[in-house]
């Protein structure tokens, strides 16, 4: 279920939308850093390019980062004992991009006037780059072109003594997405913005407190599941213990549905609701909606097995592994020779033909983004003998970007945002196309359907319905100047 | 399906058997190496450690070598530009050990008095170390322990002047498990031992002659299935054609069952037999054999989950994914630190609970080899609310060693030859606990049942019934020396 | 000459001073980086660790920044041809400690509001650390421990709009020795503390202006030599030609008289004056100030042969090479075994003993810092069969620590700060020690004599009579952070 | 004296001659590997592109090989503890080409039916090439191009049963130049070749034995000089005691006058004769040869400072460092980009200027090969305002090829052997040019003159008179194949 962001070489699949990141903080448990580190490895799927970890020892703050993958770079035991001490914090990233790119890896650290500080961040500012021209305006001088650098900046230029003050005052002017976990010399401090978009859970772990993106990570050290921070919460871990705080305006939740969908791993629940059982939901919906005469339900491997078997038990039709996936992919800075390169999505999927071969088959896909993959897939399949081929998707249809920490190709080329279905359903070859609607899935997250007025849920990638205002996008800050320190 | 041979960490999972080797081979197509990287890369799961390529362009050999996977080293197009020609032999290798480690990995080359030859090999000689003695005696001198070397010695100290006869001279000398792939100046050569014991097939790619270990590579470029080689057959290619020669005494047949059960990928076939289809009907078997009351079927990914879908299908009972695998394991020389290490199966897997709580579970594996990821495997399920968790086992107990290129522990390290089904269920921990039987084993590949007279397969793992003498497991040859060249 | 600044296994030598770093810049020459490696090649001995590179392609600035030799990092032509552009500067380090290194090698660099801006700096701040304190109470984030960046913060906190009156406005609030280039979208700067205690000299190469530390880089380059920079001088570069500004009050002049002791290369010059050949007159002051009768003159190899040779010379003695000295040495990240380290200083020089046997030498060294190459030396002369060693010392004794960008031990591990020229005699185990007395040195560079009441030069290391305030040696700031960021 | 055999960047310097090779051996001491790895260090200028220890504890064989330096290889406590044993041998190595480098790196190890045998050689084989075509017809692989790999196979394939008699058998058959030691289960021997082309040396330290190449090697483990091994001599060390052997049909003495010239370190000494002091002898001899009015005598750095000396003192002229060396050259795989490369000789030398310009100068180097240095030199020192340039080599001119394990050019590209002195000195651009005559060489070395009829030297790349058959240079032969084994 779980390495689906990843194209046949490694590299980010293009066809998939990306989470950009993960994030976990824990405080008061011995090795902090090994906890730390295997709750990344949970959260993998998150972001594979890189991942980091900051310590603190009661003097001083470690911090390693490295390109690739936790299990790749923190399970040595002279990289733990480099990150020593009873606290930690630590971050999976999707993407990092060109030569400076350690420079983006979080968590990021600095030693501010009243001691140090390590913040770690999932989501997405929406005027980072207007307050970022502010700040260099007034000094600051930026490292990397992250967005979690202007809060650390906002942080640092705060003239508030106290560090929870300091990050009241710096989250109070950025607008967007964001989940975040910070240490200091005192404090591990959990926070999530008014909305709630990205997810952030607490757990306990024999008496020392956890923070992580998913409760799956909470599974792997075998922590018990508390609850989840509230939009707007920001709880603040000291050894005295846990003080809720919600110092920023009320704002209707608003959690991202793609969560759902496809972010999180199957075995993770929000809200007391598990995201596999979400996922056999849809596909029971979908075959409500959409039901079609077929012999055989066929998931596209890994992420939309969920989903396949929904629909085959709502359908009453046999289900069947058709598409094997080679899960050995190179990983690390490929350049894929041309006549691999058309060989194109053999190398990740190969069909069943003993499965395929003189059936009509149902296949079941999570989602559609540029569709290409789709495309091949759908041949893949018809060379394979399949009499009929017909798709079902576990999503509506995307047709907008995510500016919430989401990795989305710009509106233009997703396939949804310049195609009718019936024009979708011609290019990828299918004998028909199905789309969940937008009420159908809000039905599988348990609600009656979807609040027009209100909704329940950010879905703005399905309906361009954005819940907060989004600054950098208009005006002259649209320009993003890439490479702001070589 | 694929990625079941590592633990963890990236290491060989020792809980499981492997497959020593895959290979491949083509003769006239442009870019052989690049198709020989992406056969590679399609028999990745029969070697993760290493892979190697030797090409001829009509002048010069060229070899590469590297430790790692085939998608991490082979897709560069630097890389491939260093082995020019219209012809290529490969090789995936399961275990590369210590230092001197790249010295093991295949092709080897020599250039002999005749020319150079290069030649690639799954299997395992049973008298190899017997003859490396005699070789020495005569002045060869040995740069590895690798069995291949063996033949490669015996083919250069031949006084035969053709290749072709020097080959046979060689592996008329050998005795064991052989399926090989070499290249000379003229010829690409695919020869398989008398009894067949492991696979090699022959494709077709716009009439380039390709041989590969399993289907899945000829899907992979696009090639035509045209036959498996026949046990003791071997195929000459020039570029005359193909001449098919059977130069070694006539013996029955003993392909290794082994693959059906567990080796080949879920969408290879072998005699025309789908691998998928034979462990669905393994599934079937199991469910007739030893069905039980019960809620779900839930597979241990990815390997049981073909068997788990038939014995769902057989038994009438819902099939789920309880538990979900993580893929992101670190891949390279690991040493995982002590606290990470002991939370042991979790890193890989995790239960489910949304599934599990509260059923009664059939548990569905490939096979039990030492039976500790077993404990492991059935104490998280009951964590997560299992009521009852009954384990079925898609083969028969393994209870002796392989001798024939598959990696197996010491005898007395198997768990079914020092305990009884009842005491496996009772250490295990399990509320039932059954294997196939043998017979029901055979009946899914297709037979009425085993002939025990003359067995229709190689099946020693299950039944210590082995096809050929194992010379070096007799007397002072036994006490291999581990390091015949620093 | 030049090697002298390792120990036998390539760290720095701790019984010798070290420059800090050398730099160099260059304006309105195409391949202005391939221009700055060769003149950082050329100042290689004033830091060996480290080096860096930025260039403005009128679009963007590049930065190169490595651990390592120059030729090891800088002659490739791909690292070249990511530094493209008309303008460069560059920078060798001497020393960089720890993980976080290569945030302290230089160039650094700023995306300033007014536009990017980069500089790299010789010598050394002596308020440094009390200004750090106060730009991070103002909220700056620093990424090192370097000097250079407290100078880049003072820049970017700067309120004035123009780069040239930023750039003054923070020169004029640090105390020090700093002799720095930088670039800005136009133009290239020079600068020099008031009492140019660093060195900085300006060239021309067919009509693009070159800065450095030395004119030995203008030689390599083939550029000619125009003139110093000034003490005070800041020399700013455009398109538009060259301007002289003198920003800061007047102070007297107080050049490192070290520079000619030690750090420059013999093949430079400093105010017109050759330094190999103030090295030759520093031994003819030496041998008329502390003749001895002997047999033969023997130079400590390298940096002690210009001198041996002057005294010679004078004293109308041969000179011959007595030690021979393994240029060899492993230069990175080397963790010597016990058993070799004990071999000390035979792994760099050995006894050459044709010449030195039955013989009463005088040896010739630059310098004694802690004194404990010297032991081992002399004892290696009187295993080779010395009958008498006389040792000459060209230079006085080194007493006190320098502040002002050369690697100094702290005062107490300073030999001559704790022991009389006889006690030291004594321990080193020679005949008879001398030093040159501090108005030798004078009369070597060209003065009558030292002027006391107010030095023509910076005599601080054997006088304790430093030029500037220690702003930071005294107070709390003296307790320096050693880890800001880590 | 010592790093003379590197071009700028790093790479063999292709205008100066190159030992190919230096070896050490030690028998019963402690840490055999730390002292072989001292020696080796002490004999790096024999070799500077790779190195490789074999130790012997008793029981294992244990082989290390790096490409680089000692220095940077073989001084971690990790490495030297790979290397147990009370013996073990040692080699440099000065140049290894392509991908397969390490191949070639010695000491080569097999593990022969009688036990495991380590050899090292330093010297060349003149039938190598013939005799390797023989071995691979009898069936014997070979791994590398190297000669000694041939000395192996040979050992390898003698049908004697004792090591010393295989070794002697062996060394029978090859032709040309060999100093070589080796480490069998019992014993360590070496054996330098019936002329003693090549030098080999036998110490003492506290009882243990020592081979090495030169005795400084000796100097710095602290060990006692014992004696040459005499041409044509094996000597065997066991735990028993020291055995000479004199195998070999006798033959006149050729030891190589090279070594004098400029091979081996000036602290060494061969026959009782210091290298320093023949080449300060040499120096003279030149003077008394080839005088000439001038006002300085500038050697160029390292090889032409002792000649120089010798030159200055006999001609009663200042000796005076004219010219300035960079030490600091980038060391390993460097591409040096054009823009840089045509900086030629200045990245290493600069031009004293203080000391050349208005002079007249007598530059002595040791020997001119290609004469491309000499020509840049000449210029640099015209560019510097020397007023006059006379050169003086301190050795025959170079005509012809050496064969006997030194890198030569091949003898078309030699200068002197397609110009005749005056047609040097014009090329050169020097007002005057002379070489040492053949005889005052012989006189520098304590001869009274050559003997024609039978030279008491190996000087064959001086007169053309190679003392060995050279096989390999006549016939079939002559075509070397270069890739053996990929």
């Amino acid at each position: 279920m779980e390495d689906f962001t990843t194209n046949p070489f490694g590299g980010p699949d293009d066809d998939k939308l990306h989470e950009e990141c993960g994030v976990f903080g824990v405080f008061g448990a011995q090795n902090a850093a090994a906890l730390t580190a295997l709750g990344l490895h949970a959260l993998q799927h998150r972001g594979q390019e890189a991942a980091g970890i900051s310590s603190f020892d009661g003097a001083h703050f470690f911090t390693e980062r490295h390109i690739g993958l936790v299990g790749d770079n923190f399970t040595k035991p002279s990289v733990i004992a480099r990150l020593p001490g009873d606290r930690a914090i630590g971050h999976t990233r999707y993407s990092t991009t060109g030569g400076s790119g350690i420079r983006n890896v979080q968590p990021l650290f600095a030693e501010l006037s009243g001691g140090g500080f390590a913040i770690a961040h999932n989501g997405n500012l929406t005027n980072a780059m207007t307050l970022q021209k502010e700040l260099q305006r007034r000094g600051s001088i930026f490292q990397s072109t992250s967005d979690t650098e202007t809060i650390l900046h906002l942080v640092a230029t705060s003239q508030k003594t106290q560090i929870v003050d300091r990050l009241i005052e710096a989250l109070g002017r950025i607008e967007g997405a964001w989940s975040l976990v910070c240490i200091s010399q005192k404090k591990l401090i959990g926070a999530r913005d008014p909305m709630g978009i990205r997810p952030l859970i607490m757990g306990d772990l024999d008496g020392a407190i956890v923070f992580a993106s998913e409760t799956c990570a909470l599974d792997i050290i075998g922590a018990r599941f508390v609850r989840e921070l509230e939009p707007g919460e920001m709880v603040v871990v000291t050894e005295s213990g846990i003080e809720s705080l919600k110092p920023f305006a009320p704002a209707p939740s608003r959690f991202c549905i793609f969560e759902y969908v496809y972010f999180a791993r199957p075995d993770s629940a929000f809200g007391g609701t598990s995201v596999y059982q979400v996922r056999k939901r849809i596909g029971a919906e979908l075959a409500a909606e959409s039901g079609v005469d077929a012999d055989i339900v066929i998931p596209v491997p890994d992420s939309g097995t969920p989903s396949a078997i929904g629909f085959a038990e709502a359908a009453g039709l046999p289900f069947d592994l058709g598409i094997i996936r080679n899960h050995y992919i190179g990983r690390t800075f490929i350049e894929p020779s041309d006549s691999i390169r058309h060989m194109g999505v053999k190398l990740k999927h190969n069909a069943n033909r003993s499965v395929i071969q003189g059936k009509r088959i149902v296949l079941v896909d999570d989602s559609i983004v540029r569709g290409t993959t789709s495309v091949k897939i759908v041949q893949m399949m018809r060379d394979a003998g399949a009499t009929e081929v017909h798709m079902r998707i576990a999503s509506p249809p995307t047709t907008d970007s995510c500016f919430y920490g989401v990795d989305t190709p710009e509106k233009g080329k997703l396939l949804a945002s310049r195609m009718s279905i019936a024009e979708m359903s011609n290019y990828i070859g299918v004998d028909s196309l199905a789309f969940l609607t937008i009420d159908g899935l809000y039905r599988a997250v348990g609600e009656a359907k979807r609040n027009n007025e209100l909704p329940q849920y950010c879905d703005a990638c399905f309906t361009g319905a954005y819940p907060t205002v989004l600054t950098d996008q208009s005006g002259e800050a649209n320009v993003r100047q890439l490479s702001l320190l070589a």
